[in-house]
């Protein structure tokens, strides 16, 4: 019996993701079960491989039959010692060995990836882009992730801290962030800097629809802004529009470092659909050079959150 | 009698230099002609011909013992066509079929190169990089060309265009540069630009020691505003730092995309020594995040104008 399955997991604060793919990458079944995070590292251990048996038993499969698991973790991590240093949403994940860990309590082959690289890779080899070598993958959601394909293989850099494009510097000496940079790109571009954006600038005095909800501490989120955008409202329009000159800009940036042939939004933010993808291409086309033809194809991620679990089954795999 | 040796060639709008190296990359010889550009295309190719034939004659070697050559040459251009686009600096080098012509006059294999990723390769194998897997390099001059090693290997991108880092946006609607955008680090950071910003400041009513020769209109250049700067010239002090400042940004940005272990300066700027270095450090410290200890080592390159030939010549090695 050989081992042709690969088992992908996506280890969140909230849920732990996990599925069972083939060697074609295809998403044989799917399963999520609590985190419990709350509980403490070894708990979450316990309920990682209780996921492993509930995959197994779903497909029929042996673990003779699975080749090995890729985790896809929170940050920052490790991925050549298998080591999450810390973990801010995960308590008492602080330099805790993963790999090795999980490795003896499921007596299978562990592979452990930061969770915007198995994202990215899962769109890689499944997703947008399965058809081309050379690929960056920006992740909009609370925050900004970043994962680089080049030549076919994740890029993890020297430290295994490549990626990061969410701390990129858009705009010199602008907003703080928490990393203790200034002016990153998840300060503008994230759903949560998109409503934070539009909330100090109320604060400041400009108007909005949006503002009785501030008034009242209310919450709203960046799908509130686009919505209020798309009503007229100026403020919530112009500051989806800033989002999207920012994004734009990163992608002038990775064009001229990297020079991929294509880059991919993903995350909650891209729900937006062509409300997000055609004012970035808009502001693209003002933006970046023409005197080369080497501009990257933009397009959505087609996985949703599978692409993590899928990722982390492919890197598992290779 | 096998094939030991390489040849490389820097081509540029006033000189061409060559050398000779063994496998380890030690330039045996150097010889440079003028390239006499403007006499058309035909004529520069017998110019790199008779260039080949007097390092073959300083050497004592013959063709037989060459195992090929490499030409890095300006672009934008094609190394996987061997094709140079469009040399703004070479009259008549308008989509010339090089490595091939070249091949065709010399009877041995031709690699063509973009420059500045014939520099960066040059201090990856025998200067400032020769002990790192993984290195970005930047070349200060007129403009400011860069050059990516991944893992010891060039990283060209999918349209051999990889590596501009001169037009990464580091200032959002900032200056405008000839490339028809705005706000390129080599708007900001080049020796050019340099003078340029000094002499704005002047002409915009700020006072300098240099302003005597601006009204002249006597040429002065990036050294003049250094000298000056460490004269006392407060204006001068101040564009030389915001230079710093600009290169560490571009820095912080190389880090979290890229994360390599180490970032090389080149190009006649970095006659400055540690009066670039020491500043650009000191920016660093302030801009870049404290939470990964995965900032990359920042050095001079060591090859100083031989790393074009070198590099041309390593890559027609590898």
């Amino acid at each position: 019996m050989t081992a042709r399955y690969t088992i992908g997991i996506d280890l969140g604060g909230t849920n732990i993701k996990g599925g069972v793919c083939d060697r074609r990458q295809t998403l044989l079944t799917r399963h999520a079960i609590e985190t419990q995070a709350e509980l403490g590292c070894e708990h979450v251990l316990e309920r990682m491989a209780r996921l492993v048996d509930d995959l197994l038993q779903q497909t029929n499969l042996s673990k003779a039959q699975i080749a090995g698991i890729g985790v896809g973790a929170p940050g920052p991590l490790s991925h050549a010692q298998g080591m999450i240093y810390h973990a801010p949403n995960l308590p008492g994940f602080v330099a805790v060995p993963l790999r090795d860990r999980f490795a003896k309590a499921t007596g299978l082959p562990v592979v452990l990836e930061n969770d915007a690289n198995a994202a990215a890779y899962g769109e890689f080899t499944a997703g947008a882009g399965k058809d081309v070598r050379n690929m960056v993958m920006l992740t909009l959601g609370t925050g900004i992730g970043g994962g680089i394909v080049l030549d076919g293989k994740l890029w993890r850099g020297r430290y295994d801290n490549a990626g990061e494009i969410g701390h990129t510097v858009i705009v010199p000496d602008g907003r703080a962030c928490p990393c203790g940079q200034r002016g990153c790109l998840e300060r503008y571009a994230s759903a949560n800097a998109i409503a934070e954006r539009l909330r100090e600038a109320v604060a400041a005095g400009e108007n909005s629809v949006l503002k009785p909800k501030i008034t009242a501490n209310e919450p709203f989120d960046a799908r509130d802004v686009l919505q209020a955008a798309e009503q007229g409202d100026a403020l919530a329009a112009r500051i989806w529009d800033e989002t999207c000159y920012y994004l734009a800009l990163s992608v002038v940036n990775v064009r001229h470092l990297l020079n991929p042939e294509l880059v991919v939004f993903a995350g909650g933010l891209i729900n937006a659909g062509p409300r997000l993808l055609d004012p970035v291409k808009e502001h693209l086309e003002r933006l970046s050079w023409k005197i080369a033809p080497d501009a990257p194809r933009i397009a959505l991620a087609t996985l949703g959150t599978d692409a993590g679990t899928i990722g982390a089954a492919a890197l598992a795999m290779s």
